[in-house]
């Protein structure tokens, strides 16, 4: 748990992680809890006559905001801070855009390192440990969400989890995953077809990039959110695909895998240069398949920039 | 999202799981959200007439409460139901038992299937990579928690995460473990020493073992969860241990890998036949470093009866 003084900052852990903390915290005073978080950091605040202090209300339970409330009494109200965090962290910092470069170099090499294994025979639960392996091995502390690998007709599944099913020729495939690298995430999905894919898998696959282009193009600092989504979306209405894509076009990326701005419809938040979003549109059939494509990329005066690197082209391998 | 009514359940998901809902669901109704999984809830009520339904405040934040709050308005009263989920979930059922079981014996045997990778040399990361990886090849979803493997000074401490650092000899490696096996999680730790281990080790780690059998004896239907704790850390504090165990003898295991009962200092929580929990002491020595022993048991009219299998048998590598 972080307190945030204007003067200072605490942080407050149990004793499980005494010497971790002496390690790797810098920048803020570490307090070791006897009795629970919640309590030390009402007591600390007392103790130096705090008498409001802001909660994060998405990252609160509604159990644990009933013990800060009997704990703070009427010395100490907690009260709800609104979405204050959540837009300070959406906007990166040069050290953070660096960090956040590196997580998405790293899924990119990720997959490229991959590739060679997504073969038919190998399972879809094979294929995502072998991705989770490459992320730890390369240098991540693990994925930032759990890799999805969905073949054939699970592929029209958009959060398909892998299963024991092998990967056959003549199915699309679905890739998408993230690495955590020094506390930033990356989130990468491409879709690959095993053998010679039919026109009309290579025409989905041409209209799902447009729309990303599209999305990619809409971005710069003072458009909505929303306007980025409709941008996806008109592209694959103008292809006749609009019912096939069902999720948003992307979500902000950080310290966790979903951060603000959400690129969803009607969607009012307005981009700023700083933020880090990913642009994922996908079209999901029953029976054909799903196709998504998705890179992070960062706000930038000149619009997007890329952060991932991965080849966006139709691999049929 | 569940709802459960007196007649039926529901299970409230959006669009990208739309297929997924249909094949693996049963027991419940499914519903695919529009516009939000609390308004698709909150209408579904409406339209039925319940007025008054508690959530879990556990695992509902205060930003979901007040869009639950004001979605239901005068209509629809959302009220807060303790931890009556908790509890029901705290007590496992014969099905449910069965799928621990076999989550246990899979971390069992993963543990005995990496345990030749444990040479100096590896890095913890590697490690950790290989452990999962396991986990996914011999059959889990993955693991129920970030793997540690914390290796010479880091295993001091309790919950460290694993780095780049390389295994050496003459050092304790702490590795702990779970796996998710349809839906149910395990969670195992055991500690060895890379090479021949000093007397002193091999005392703390007699004593450990001592304190684990203590704690297990101790567990009987009718028993507060506090006593099992406080046989651990008796036993501990004879061998003039017990300042360096740092955390709580144990924790409940289920479809999360901390539920109910806590085994902590002064737990009131009375166990019950089909409880299932952890019981994990350690002694975490700064400079020497730390050893923990943990195995899954569920609570039978008998006692404790393990669910993880692998031996206890100190291992000097």
């Amino acid at each position: 748990m972080l307190l945030v003084e204007p003067s200072r900052s605490t942080l407050i852990t149990d004793s499980r992680y005494v010497f971790q903390a002496q390690e790797e915290v810098s920048g803020a005073k570490v307090h070791i809890a006897k009795h629970g978080l919640l309590r030390a950091a009402t007591e600390a605040l007392r103790r130096r006559g705090r008498s409001r202090v802001a909660y994060a209300p998405g990252h609160v339970s509604v159990a644990q905001n009933a013990t800060l409330r009997a704990l703070g009494g009427t010395q100490v109200r907690w009260v709800n801070g609104g979405d204050a965090i959540e837009r300070l962290r959406a906007v990166k910092d040069a050290g953070e855009l660096a960090l956040m470069r590196e997580a998405a170099t790293l899924i990119s090499e990720v997959f490229a390192a991959v590739l060679p294994k997504v073969r038919p025979g190998i399972s879809e639960i094979s294929l995502a440990a072998e991705i989770e392996y490459a992320i730890k091995k390369m240098g991540g502390s693990g994925p930032s969400f759990e890799t999805i690998v969905a073949s054939g007709a699970r592929s029209a599944w958009a959060h398909a989890r892998p299963t024991s099913k092998q990967l056959r020729k003549n199915e699309l495939v679905v890739l998408d995953h993230g690495a955590i690298l020094r506390g930033y995430c990356s989130d990468l999905t491409r879709t690959v077809f095993l053998g010679r894919a039919p026109a009309k898998v290579r025409q989905l696959y041409r209209a799902v990039l447009e729309a990303q282009a599209a999305a990619r193009e809409a971005i710069r600092p003072g458009v909505k959110a929303g306007a980025v989504d409709a941008a996806a979306r008109g592209t694959l209405k103008r292809h006749k695909l609009a019912q096939y894509f069902t999720h948003s076009t992307g979500h902000g990326l950080g310290i966790e895998v979903h951060e603000m701005p959400r690129l969803g419809r009607g969607e009012e938040t307005v981009l700023e240069e700083g933020m880090v979003v990913t642009i994922e549109p996908g079209v999901y059939i029953e029976g054909l398949g799903g196709i998504r494509i998705e890179d992070d990329v960062v706000v930038t005066s000149n619009g997007a920039e890329d952060l991932t690197s991965a080849s966006r082209e139709f691999l049929e391998l």
